[in-house]
């Protein structure tokens, strides 16, 4: 099975590295621009065929080092 | 409209970031792990209403800033 992970950060977090983004998007004439967030994306290959604990099992990674929970929240999406 | 965007690693791409995540869940026990990609995950505001134009719009700004389209793949979700 595969997991597709979504981390980013609360709201409220502020983000420096979209801000930065959204900055150099300004300078490069992009208009219309009202805010960048800017998060990670994750893939794990799993071997687990159960996705029900396939899905625990890559909740548990997230909470103890993927995500830092205090500012992050993420998403976890199981597929074949 | 806002745009998600993913920015992957072509495959073939070495990524020593997926690799550390790999041996870091390795080594906190966690079995059953093939493999791990990361990539990046950015969410744009924007003022534009029209949403081929705002794909338009996102295109060239991965193309310009957001992928390095040498090594890098992305895909762009508009919504509302």
């Amino acid at each position: 099975m595969k997991a597709l992970i979504h981390v980013t950060l609360k709201p409220g977090v502020l983000d420096p590295q979209g801000k930065a983004v959204q900055n150099a998007l300004g300078s490069l004439g992009f208009s219309g621009v009202d805010g960048v967030r800017q998060g990670k994306f994750i893939e794990i290959d799993l071997t687990e065929s159960d996705a029900a604990k396939a899905r625990d099992n890559v909740e548990a990674m997230c909470k103890q080092l993927l995500a830092n929970t205090v500012i992050e929240d993420y998403s976890i999406e199981i597929t074949e």
